[in-house]
C-alpha cells in the first residue's frame, strides 16, 4: 500500500466543499490504491458544521481514508499537504463593491499564501477555486516565496466542461468526442471559450456549428452559465464546480489525454497574460502542466483574449497593495 | 461499448439526491465502462430546482452520461429502469403524528409500487432510501404485482457503515479490516447492530472491545447517529446516506466480498421478520443477494431482534389499509 497523501480543502463545510470532500475520499482524485489524509479548514464559526461533515466521513467507512483533521488554523491545515483545494472565499455581502470584494479576498489569500509557503510538501499542487479565483491565485502565489509559481493554478475546468457540453449538445455528439476546446483568460464573464482548434469526433468543430451561433449564443451561454444555474437552482453551482475541481487536480497529478484549460502564471505566451493567472490551453503529463504552444490566433480570438486580460489587469491593480 | 442502463432517482433535487446523482453519473455505481441514462423524478414544485441540477449534470461533461430525463410523472421516470433509488419521501411536518407520517408515505409508495410494476425493466432492482424505508419498501412491493419481492430492498447500509466505522475507530484498525458486522431489523432507533460474528483483522471483534462498551455505548451511538449528525451539521445526513445508497446498489448489482446488511422481504429466516422488510446479513453475488444462514443467535441478540421486529410489525399495522 502506498504512503498516504495529504489533501487539503479550505471552506470544506460550504456547498462546494461538501460536494467535493466525499468524492475525494472515495478515491476519485488519486485512485483506488492511494490512501488519504484529509485536512479540512474552515473559519471558526463553521467548525461545528465541519464536525458534522467529519462525522459523515466516518459514517462512510471509506477504505482509503486514514485520518480527517478539522481545523481553523491554516498552518495545521497546510502541514505537509500534497494537494490543496482553496475553495473557501468571502462571498459578496450586501453593499459591497467589487473592489471591496477583491480586497477582502486578497487579504484572505495573502495570509493563505504565507501559510502555504511555510507548510506544504515540496511538490504540493495548489488549485484555487474560490472567486475571484485568478486574482486570488496571484495573491497567494505572490505571498509564497518558498513555492514555485507553477505550483499554483486557478480553476477554469468548469468553464472548459461547459464549453465541451454545449458543443456536444448542439452537435448531438458525446462529451468525450469533443476535444481541444480552450478557455482563455479570466474565470468570469469576460472569459473566452475558443473552439477554433476544437474537433468533434475528428472533424473541426467550426465545420459542425455555425459561426454565428458560436459567437452570439454559445460564448455568452458559457460566460453567463453560473448565473443561469443560480437562477434555476436558487443556489450557485456546487456539484459541478466540485466535479471540475476534482478533474482539474486529478489531471494535473496523474495526466490526461486531452488538452485542458488552466489559469497559470503567465510568462507572456501568446502575447497575453504576463504576470497574471491567465487561462491557457494546457497538457498535463507526469505531474506537470505544459502550455500548448504555436496555435494560430485569428483577429476575433485576439480581441477576446485582450479583453479578458484587461479585466485581470484591473483586478490586479485593485489589490496591488497586497502584492509584495 | 455496453448498452446504456437506466438509473432512476426519486426526490432527486433533495439533499441526498444531489449528493447521489453526480456520483452515479461519474461511473461509481456501475463502473467506468457502463453508459447511463438518468431518470430524475420530483414533485411538480421541485421541477425548477431539478432543472438546475440537470444543467449542472450537463456542465460536468460526464463521459458516461447519455441522457437525463427530468419528470414529475412516475410512469416516465420508471420506464425501462434497471436501478431505482426511491429517495423521495414525505418528511414529518409540524403537528404530524408518527402514524400520519407512515400513512402519508404509504400512499406515495403504494402509487410508486404500481408505477414500478407497470414500467421497469424485467431485472430491475429497487432500493428504498426514503424513510420509513422498511415499511415504504413493503408498501411498494405489495403494490407491484409484476415484480418479485426480491427486486426490492430497503437501505441499511448507512447503519452498516456506521457500525464498521465505530469498531474501526475504537480498535484503531482500518474500516476495511472490520468485516461481517450485521444490522438486524428496522432502519430506526430499534435497529440491532450485531458484532457477535464480526472480525477485525482476523480476530473476533468481541475479543478486541469490551462487551459493556458494545452494549451501552456502541449500539446506542449507531442507533442514534442520525440525530447526532443533525445536531452537529444543522441538517440531516446527505452525503453519507448517498454513499451508502451507492454502495448498496453497486454491491447488489456487481457483488462484494464482505457481508452486508439489507432489509429484504422476510420469509421467517432466523425466526424473525416474516412478511416484513427486515434487515438481515446478506452476501451479494452475480446480481443476487443471498441471506447468510446458520448463524448462532444468543439470548441478547434474540431480545434485540424481536424488539426491532415488533416495531416493524406496528408500522405495518398502521398502514395495512394500503396493503392489497
Amino acid at each position: 500500500m502506498k504512503k498516504p497523501k495529504t489533501v487539503v480543502i479550505t471552506g470544506a463545510a460550504g456547498q462546494i466543499g461538501y460536494a467535493l470532500v466525499f468524492r475525494i475520499a472515495s478515491g476519485q482524485l488519486l485512485g483506488a490504491d492511494q490512501p488519504l489524509v484529509l485536512h479540512l479548514l474552515e473559519v471558526p464559526q463553521a467548525l461545528a458544521g465541519l464536525k458534522g461533515l467529519a462525522m459523515e466521513l466516518d459514517d462512510c467507512a471509506f477504505p482509503l481514508l486514514r485520518k480527517t483533521v478539522c481545523t481553523a488554523d491554516a498552518n495545521v491545515a497546510f502541514a505537509d499537504a500534497d494537494c490543496v483545494f482553496l475553495v473557501g472565499a468571502r462571498p459578496r455581502g450586501p453593499g459591497m463593491e467589487r473592489k471591496d470584494l477583491l480586497s477582502a479576498n486578497a487579504e484572505i489569500f495573502a495570509a493563505q499564501g504565507r501559510a502555504l509557503s511555510a507548510n506544504v510538501a515540496k511538490e504540493a499542487r495548489i488549485l484555487v477555486v474560490g472567486n475571484p479565483a485568478n486574482t486570488n491565485a496571484l495573491i497567494a502565489m505572490a505571498n509564497a516565496p518558498n513555492l514555485s509559481p507553477h505550483q499554483f493554478s486557478a480553476m477554469m475546468r468548469l468553464d472548459h466542461h461547459r464549453t465541451q457540453a454545449q458543443l456536444a449538445i448542439k452537435t448531438q455528439h458525446r462529451n468525450e468526442d469533443v476535444r481541444r476546446v480552450i478557455i482563455w483568460g479570466n474565470h468570469s464573464t469576460t472569459q473566452y471559450p475558443d473552439i477554433h482548434h476544437a474537433h468533434i469526433s475528428g472533424q473541426p468543430a467550426l465545420d459542425l456549428v455555425d459561426e454565428d451561433w458560436y459567437q452570439t449564443e454559445m460564448i455568452p451561454c458559457v460566460q453567463k452559465r453560473g448565473a443561469a444555474v443560480i437562477q434555476a437552482r436558487g443556489a450557485s453551482s456546487a456539484a459541478s464546480a466540485a466535479h471540475a475541481a476534482l478533474c482539474a487536480m486529478r489531471d494535473w497529478c496523474l495526466g490526461a489525454d486531452d488538452w485542458t484549460s488552466m489559469a497559470v502564471f503567465g510568462e507572456g505566451q501568446y502575447d497575453v497574460g504576463k504576470g497574471l493567472f491567465y487561462s491557457y490551453p494546457t497538457i498535463c503529463k507526469d505531474g506537470q502542466y505544459k502550455l500548448v504552444e504555436g496555435l494560430a490566433i485569428n483577429a476575433f480570438s485576439r480581441t477576446m483574449m485582450v479583453k479578458t486580460q484587461a479585466e485581470l489587469t484591473e483586478e490586479r491593480d485593485a489589490v496591488k497593495h497586497l502584492l509584495p
